[in-house]
């Protein structure tokens, strides 16, 4: 009975947070019920078709879309810090020697910007020197990311150029050739839909990290290990690796899903804690499959995922349970379609959302609170200590 | 009126978590109104006293503290494992070349340590796999601190030796010689006082970055970046950095805090959100502070540290609101009375709080669930995109 009454009067059990509201924010809403995500109040189908990623990283950071005059300024920012240290070059060959996951070695690589920064000894409580590290952050990530696959592949890392913008440049560094037209679009509305996402795992880390005052390397370094998980940004290998899985087992896409499914494995790409119905980026993504498999003739990823959508959902009836394709169901195939390695699909993400990252650290930052939550314990009531030899 | 409905529907917010329970766990329980801190059940008095660092961490990590045969094993497996690998060292070579700070150091250097982990490509689901890999970086982290520490001092580092205990061993490295037995048991004591305390900022983060599946690496890299913070484990340094300030102003303690206070400044290590009492650690840490002034015969750093305290306390009443010296009140001046630099107590406390983050990333992850919490939009409602030209 006592227990009873205490149970009764303990505060609620919230693993996962699920549910919890933990923070007001401006940058990015969600309606999962209708499939919908804005930015500042933007459409993102409106971002995807209009704003290239500095514009949309801008508005994340600013609360505006920039004019002429802003947007000249901070792309020509953005591009004017794209190079690294020597120093770090050093490192990405070092790690690229090793073996390292990609994920790891961006987040060493990001870790290790730190040591350049011009502003280091800032005061962490100074927002506008946050701003300057998170955009030297963000433009330096693509070119750390590019040498690092460079050196792996035994080639030497290229200089970025100025005079691309940010998601042609990355293409640029990682090829040596500039991308074409359809391809520089396509990428750019891809970390354009990346960019933020309400408080999804690794935008939550960085919160916790800068809630403490630790700079914004420190959150930004943090969010990079956060998403590397499989349950967040590593999802988007898991679909491509099950889709060639699937193309060499030479089987009917719908048999080969039926199979999977009764031998017990879940088909990764599917379900999100916040939509009940299909993701927004999902629809972008899949136009872009399309576009991708008729230009080129094959198209047998854009049909294996369709497939394999139509009967999870129609089929399976996975729709009527609110579980329907999400983000990374779509951006697999976009990306192995436009020749990128799978392992750098993570660090693509991460090379867009740190967007969202420095924005909701500057956001929070403006009125920081320190997030430390409790645990209930669990554990062994008081116990006296023994020495090691009576034990 | 609608708005006053919606207002009592939505659901409440709870910025910096203050209360919210989101776990459950076995590794320590504070009560803040008594002070009292116990890890797996047992007074952490008691352990400062009886155990050593080797025996906690082994507690924090499997539930009872160990018997003769596990505790030689668990010693030998990670004294065997302190040693890092080439380029770490090199690394932290380059990093102390370019005056890092120490504790942004550490995080590259941890990040660093996944490129040489022998299951690197373990699956991050398997938990014994993650046990194995958190042993390696708790073995670790000394080793690669003491080296930049060498380094920019322009000393080689020196080789982790075998024969001494986690914390003999890390003074050794770090000085060149032996501790005498005072350092070294006062040093594992501080170390055993860090190594957990409930879901603070770096454990939550090591938490929900390995919520997502991330490796307990991508964990613990995050960890030592939410310590980072001044409103962490960045405290420590920032009470040495105000004892030294008050000595060389050459004024009566009192009266500095006096006008420290007209002046708007904030005393740190003084108020903890989870203790209303003065915290335990702190009691102990005071013990060996006042041993240290008196072996020395140099009594100022005690001194000052308790002055302040029974003004604040007494005079000015904080201990009515429930505001008394946490840990970081009297870490600092033990260090500095044992000679440490004082840019590494906060890595010192990273050292130790390994321990725990280690310990709590497997006790989630043997029932994970994802930890992405939600934020209630405040920022613009629906706008229409508006071409750049014409903004």
């Amino acid at each position: 009975m006592a227990d009873l009454l205490k149970k009764a009067t303990e505060p609620e059990l919230h693993r996962g947070l699920e549910g919890v509201v933990v923070d007001e924010t401006e940058l990015s809403v969600i309606d999962g019920s209708i499939g919908e995500l804005r930015y500042q109040g933007y459409r993102i189908e409106d971002l995807a078709r209009h704003a290239d990623f500095e514009e949309v990283v801008y508005l994340l950071w600013n609360g505006h879309l920039p004019n002429e005059e802003e947007y000249r300024e901070f792309v020509e920012e953005m591009a004017s810090e794209r190079a690294v240290d020597e120093g770090v070059l050093q490192m990405a060959e070092t790690l690229a020697a090793s073996d390292e996951e990609p994920m790891a070695a961006l987040r060493t690589l990001v870790s290790m910007l730190s040591a350049s920064d011009p502003e280091a000894d800032a005061d962490p409580e100074d927002i506008d020197a946050a701003r300057r590290k998170g955009r030297r952050i963000t433009a330096k990530i693509p070119t750390a990311l590019a040498a690092f696959d460079r050196y792996r592949n035994g080639e030497e890392p290229l200089d970025p150029r100025t005079d691309l913008g940010h998601a042609e440049n990355f293409l640029y560094m990682l090829t040596g050739e500039e991308p074409d037209e359809v391809a520089a679009e396509i990428f750019d509305v891809a970390l354009i839909l990346h960019a933020d996402h309400g408080l999804n795992a690794s935008t939550f880390t960085t919160m916790v990290v800068s809630s403490t005052y630790a700079d914004i390397y420190n959150a930004v370094t943090a969010g990079v290990g956060a998403l590397a998980g499989h349950w967040h940004g590593g999802a988007n290998q898991d679909v491509m690796e099950t889709l060639i899985e699937l193309d060499e087992s030479g089987e009917d896409p719908i048999e080969w899903v039926k199979n999977a499914i009764d031998e017990g494995r879940r088909i990764p790409g599917f379900g999100h804690r916040v939509y009940d119905v299909k993701d927004p980026r999902a629809k972008i993504l899949q136009e872009f499959s399309e576009d991708l498999a008729e230009e080129s003739g094959e198209p047998r990823w854009y049909d294996y995922t369709t497939s394999i959508e139509s009967y999870l959902l129609d089929e399976m009836g996975l729709g009527e349970k609110g579980i329907a394709p999400n983000v990374d169901f779509y951006s697999g195939s976009v990306y192995y379609q436009l020749g990128i390695p799978i392992d750098l699909y993570t660090p693509i993400f991460a090379m867009s959302r740190v967007g969202g990252w420095v924005g909701h650290v500057l956001e929070y930052q403006a009125d920081n609170r320190l997030i430390r939550p409790r645990a209930r314990y669990v554990g062994p009531e008081d116990r006296e200590f023994v020495p090691r030899a009576d034990r």
